[in-house]
């Protein structure tokens, strides 16, 4: 059963986080959600990169804001892809956030998504797992569908109001 | 064996994606190249992102600049893991490119690298691969290896003429 | 009679969009609205474009958000003028829209307006409406004059609250 | 016949320009091209724009570098489309010129295309001209075919060059 | 007696630019307060512009938001100085109306102050005024000792406060 | 006799500068050239703003990069109004110049011209101290008029390339 | 017993500053706090500079917003280190206060923190000072453990809000 | 004898680096210059950091460019004061390097100085060890002074220049 770690620097950008917990959740994968951070615990972020593999984890989400170091620190410890999450803080509009992880070094790549986007970053997940379990790309696919099917209803919500 | 396509805007991008050619080539993974626009080709890029998956392509990377519309636009017609790599054009120093790929509503991700991050276009392909091909992984270990080699030779040389 | 489609993103962008529908009907310009994504409903999106001009549209508006590549696509797909509405999101101040619309590669031209700016998307389709119907040339100006008496009338209000 | 007015605030706006002026031609459609700045000869600017549509033009193309105040201009004396074609100068990497053009306030819209993008301001033109005449509609689908081709081409090209 | 025209855009940028009212009537300049488009009301502007040297005025305060064309096109038709006050719209955190009016090309200058910086506008109108009626010179200096003795009293307040 | 100071904070600034000295030159102005450093040379510059009046200047214009505090050092030991002149240094494009000059805090106003701006720096100069010296206005008229020539023989040159 | 000068510019940045007063205490270091603004009390903030080191301090902070010239004009009158806290205002979201405080030219550094990143410049200050001051290392030790253990409780509770 | 370590990510940031170097040896300071990649060479990163005060170094100058981690990660393993110096690279202008360094969170402060400002980082050091070494600040001082002699001499030569 593949499995996705998720962490985050701080508790505060759990508001931004669970969202995509939720969308793992609904494709049945297993998820380890923990608080870690580059700079206060280097030492188990460290570990938790270098162990993820062993804990049976396929892929990492690493969420953080402002000088965002963590999902660049994860991967320089672990060979696991791993999904930058940039988490808008109170000052710089995400830029901040956005430039720290994505702006990566040639070696250590960081999959980026967009500013608090954690609905991509789960997702992001189940298509690069789907890559191992191929019976997640129907799954998306599915998700696909739904997701048309919205915007349909959405539409046909519109057409009422402005007839 | 695993598949990776390569898709870019216009011929002007093969300067920066043909690195990302020979870091695939170095992990004997089989690659697709094309040239293909969103926007000139919209009917062929479509094409191609709906039937890779069944030409044996595992991973896409896109690679465009200025509004670089292909990522997103291959992803929303595949659900195979799509990698953005923002090419810096003559204006905008690639903001605009990064911003155009990163950027991308909740439900379709691209999993994006930095401003003309070739090499690490490349290599997360390898990272999302080793999900299913796990002597990926230990290929990319050492690939680590040899980059930390280089380092210590850096550092070596730099002792030599500082002495 | 001259006819608009307006698509947009999603039904949130609707709050903003509303006001060109208001502008115009004022110009009893008939305007067709719908909500199709660019990367949740591709082929939709893809068909609508195709299928504009048959229907009678003469001018498309397109708004969207962040990576905003729905104008672009259905600038791709038809050879009708598409004006690209940037719609501002909770990060990047609209940047992100702004650059990801008006940035467009040769070819394919999005003809971009201000961030959120519905009004002047809606009194854009009117001008270039006008090359083909001249007598809203005259409604335009007529449209100007009342601005300016609104001007006008906020001058005198002005020197009233001063005086 | 179609007439298309190319106001520039500068003789050093004419590298960019010409390459708009060749894409007119190239689509048989009167140009006039002028040198007029909106602030060192405000009077015949303002006068330009005036009488533009008693001289047979359809639409106009402002290019104006910094902050670009020609394209509003132009488009406050006139009813007729203006297209804003931002100029790159030397310092500020076109931002500056950009939101000086595209966020213009409600009321007097400008068809913004990307900075430098001359060809696109001139393909805009012929989308707009096309709404009064639309045997230029068939010449932008010929256009189109043309630049795919193009595509193909390079495509085939950088085939030959990866076997 | 020294007379400073004020002309803002919108009446929506009176909120702003009421400061600078004050401001000036502290120092017994008359003001002269409009509500003027460049856009809209571009007779107006030029009119406003071409005669208020004939009316008396010695410095003109023109604000403005988004493209702020409103300070450059008054300078155009003047050789009185224009301040420019950029004001801060709901899009680009005012940096759209600094560059606007700010990057003025070389012949026409406006002299810019901070985004919404009202006070300063009207605080430079006096300098500018102070060259040809030396008596504001003084009254600058005290407004300057007052302002002085205004930090002092926040000083002893926080030392209240920390004791 | 009116009397400019021109304060650069670098020789390095003296290339842009000096275009500035010359136009002032052309009005017959006097000018003060100095180096003075806000950071290196505090006292001295602290005194030159001091004394300035003094010694007969009329309006400083300070140049400056980079973390741009020279104009507002000067501001706050002078009354006189102060223009600064943002200078690009290699890196952030001027950007941080312009706001480090431009966003001075309530109190004390710099009058600010555009990242480069020298002829615009003078020109505002010239524009200030015409309050006091009103056949410089005339001057400025004639200045005006010789640019809109220059606009004009930019166009019929360009008639002819045409042609 | 070690010293620390606080400067800011205005009461209004007391709200930001408070925290880092509270860090010091909290490592018992002395704090002299004053509002003095390099703009408006030029004299005192050059005199408080050039004295601080006769009142033992040891290390400057100085909190300053907009073209926050304090930092640098205080590090200007002294050897002391000078801290730089980049304080957000209302417009352009600490970026022009950033810019202005880091980008210092050559010779004259300011040790610049996170904009409104107050507990940081405090703890700069302690780590500065424990070049002279060996004991508090070893504090900043137990900060750092302290800080470590409220990461864990934040884990350990999202632990339990997840079970 | 006071001692600085130089960290730099790689061997293309030597060429800013070495006026650190420099400045330091002017200083007689002792320098250990070492490349070392946060995320290449992770272990030996940390390492270096948790071993740096055993080795008798009191400040780390730590260089790094695009999404530069290099100055967190190494405080995160050290209670010493670590100076960060942005590089600027290829694309962003250093903005990104900049953010990724200034940005910090709440408990891990980097000393931030200007992008490529390598004799600030230097200097910066400088004034740091003075807390710890109070001949430094003696030095300091005549530094300064020489400083101040060279703008001396740039204006003397301006003014021959211009006589």
């Amino acid at each position: 059963m593949p499995k996705v770690g998720i962490v985050m620097g701080s508790i505060s950008d759990f508001e931004v986080v669970k969202k995509a917990i939720e969308v793992l959740k609904e494709f049945n994968i297993e998820v380890e959600a923990r608080i870690l951070s580059a700079h206060r615990t280097p030492y188990d972020a460290a570990e938790y990169a270098r162990t993820a593999e062993r804990r049976g984890i396929n892929v990492i989400i690493a969420a953080a804001g402002k000088a965002a170091h963590l999902p660049g620190v994860l991967a320089s410890y672990t060979v696991l892809p791993v999904i930058g999450l940039p988490i808008k803080s109170s000052t710089m509009d995400g830029l901040d956030s956005l430039l720290s992880i994505v702006q990566m070094p040639a070696g250590i790549p960081v999959a980026t998504v967009a500013v608090n986007g954690s609905e991509n970053a789960a997702l992001l997940a189940v298509h690069i797992l789907s890559v191992g379990y191929p019976y997640l790309a129907e799954r998306l696919q599915e998700y696909r569908e739904a997701m048309a099917r919205r915007v349909y209803q959405q539409d046909s919500k519109l057409q009422e109001e402005l007839s």
